[in-house]
């Protein structure tokens, strides 16, 4: 057996290696860090190809594909949703990522990314909160306690200074979980038994609750001027969180206009429905907030260019930590003509 | 450390193994079979969900995904071109790709594409070639030397029952290379110093050379009449490698048609230009080759659902030969929605 080239092994980084990836780090300042990666990639934005994600939509979930490029670097996303997954035992979203160079296609890492796009998710909606939301906010509700919610609940500390969060989901048992995993993390933890009680005085909503469906989490009378709303769970066709009624009176932000009008809150809205991309606030070239009294809306759906600026985090992370492996993935003979000698010589 | 579940990891198919994988049941056998499960999905075209690949272009190549499904099972393959890759010790195309549950969304299979993509490419021209090339053909011209010439070569002994080999490439140490590896095979190998030379007597001229650019690799007059031609190295915009004149007086079959309009040889002719698609051949509903005088045209780009065959036929050997390792690639926490909760305890 021949051992194969360098070339032939593309970085690996499995849960296990992710997982101790962020003990390494610390998980407030993996949130802090790559929320400032991502916030540097939505500065640069006019630089990637961007196109909405490629979706096969089957009647229990979906599975998608996210690319995007800077001209240097490449990648892309895998990931499900299957709200049913839970019943079964499985997460309803799971996920893995690649980077490639542009230069040769080689690929130059390969990830999980189910607990990355936890991560990427939070820091991407906390960094959107610090330009959006009012300023001194302290006190968040967070309505859906599953997988995602401990991650939003400490990026919103870590990044935007949150000190109490308020839980509210549909299943009891959710929030408790939820509550056990914040304990003793630094926040004030308060569960709550209906929405309208999460909500009390909260002047940031986050949203992030699972169903496929129509759903309204949140209603007109619900929110009070002045809120930020971070909308994380509305994030394909046939799913949403909020009233209509929100949506037009709401300032609404968003990441990629072409993939939010598919997926996001503003699918209810019509097609010409002003919006602002978030990247254009960032960069000082549209308004944020204007007024302390405006409700402001982040219909986040989760786009491509915050898992590149995610993966390129853990990459850049791999020489000090070695907390990876070498898979065997690229077929590299010597003479690159030569494929056909190469498996004939490996016997 | 706790141990990952089950659900945690997805069956991996290292090149390591690819390679071991296909002499353990034989190369012309893996093409005969292969060919068969291709064929197989042809014939349930209409079941597929089909798109053009979403290629990112850059100035030395592309970088493509190419994605599937038959609501069972989802697919997609990742794969790069890079012509000029050769000259830095590259290979042009690598290659991996990936098999899921469309019930769960979960990966169930990722594998190494490189070789199973010349694998599968050979299987499809062969496949095609039953079809279209005029009967009793034994005579092959190959144009274009590189890494997948062999593939070519074996795939059309075993499945077509050529019997010689005309080969040709503007690099005489890729047509030398190419011979050494098809000696001893059971078929007459001719190494030729011109396009001209390689055609005499061919009832099948395959065309699988790499350059990015309009090339004229065939021009009219060196087709004479009956010949089948496999025009494989046409993949691309701004890729082809026959005149027009040729396109023009030739039956001209293709896998998807909205892909192949974008990429193949019929790039060169109007988006009107009548073609038959290879699937309704197989199935008897559109004709394959009239008469013995024909000239017949495969203008092959690859389509996704070539890939998705060669994919599941590569997971249905896994269980008898054990060639494959576990990927520890998907977060499963034991409760579903205790994602944060598996990371904490990860310490």
């Amino acid at each position: 057996m021949i051992t194969p080239s360098h070339l032939a092994f593309v970085p690996f980084v499995s849960v296990h290696n992710m997982m101790k990836l962020v003990h390494h780090i610390g998980l407030e300042r993996v949130l802090t860090e790559m929320a400032a990666e991502i916030e540097a990639d939505f500065r640069r934005w006019p630089d990637f190809d961007k196109t909405p994600r490629i979706a096969a939509h089957s009647d229990v979930g979906v599975i998608e594909l996210m690319p995007t490029s800077d001209g240097e670097t490449y990648g892309f996303k895998y990931v499900n949703g299957h709200p049913g997954n839970m019943k079964r035992g499985l997460q309803t979203v799971t996920a893995f990522g690649l980077l490639a160079d542009v230069a040769t296609g080689y690929p130059v890492l390969l990830s999980e990314m189910t607990i990355l796009t936890a991560l990427r998710t939070a820091a991407t909606s906390a960094m959107a909160a610090k330009f959006l939301a009012p300023p001194g906010a302290a006190t968040m509700a967070l309505i859906g306690n599953g997988a995602q919610a401990e991650f939003q609940a400490l990026g919103f500390k870590a990044i935007c200074g949150v000190t109490e969060v308020r839980l509210y989901d549909i299943d009891a048992a959710a929030t408790a979980k939820c509550a056990d995993n914040l304990a003793g993390r630094g926040l004030k933890v308060v569960t709550c038994t209906t929405a309208e009680d999460a909500i009390l005085g909260a002047q940031i909503i986050t949203t992030v609750t699972a169903d496929k469906q129509y759903a309204t989490i949140l209603t007109d009378n619900m929110v009070g001027s002045g809120v930020h709303i971070n909308g994380v769970g509305g994030d394909c066709p046939g799913k949403t969180e909020l009233h209509r009624d929100i949506l037009l009176r709401s300032t609404i932000f968003v990441e990629y206009p072409p993939q939010t009008r598919i997926e996001g809150e503003i699918q209810q809205l019509s097609p010409e429905h002003p919006v602002t991309e978030l990247w254009q606030v960032i960069m000082g070239t549209a308004p944020g907030r204007s007024t302390v009294q405006e409700v402001t809306l982040f219909d986040s759906v989760g786009f491509a260019i915050e898992d590149f600026a995610a993966l390129r985090y853990v990459r850049s992370k791999l020489a000090e930590t070695g907390l990876f492996t070498q898979l065997d993935m690229i077929a590299d003979p010597d003479d690159p003509r030569d494929l056909f000698g190469m498996l004939m010589r490996a016997i």
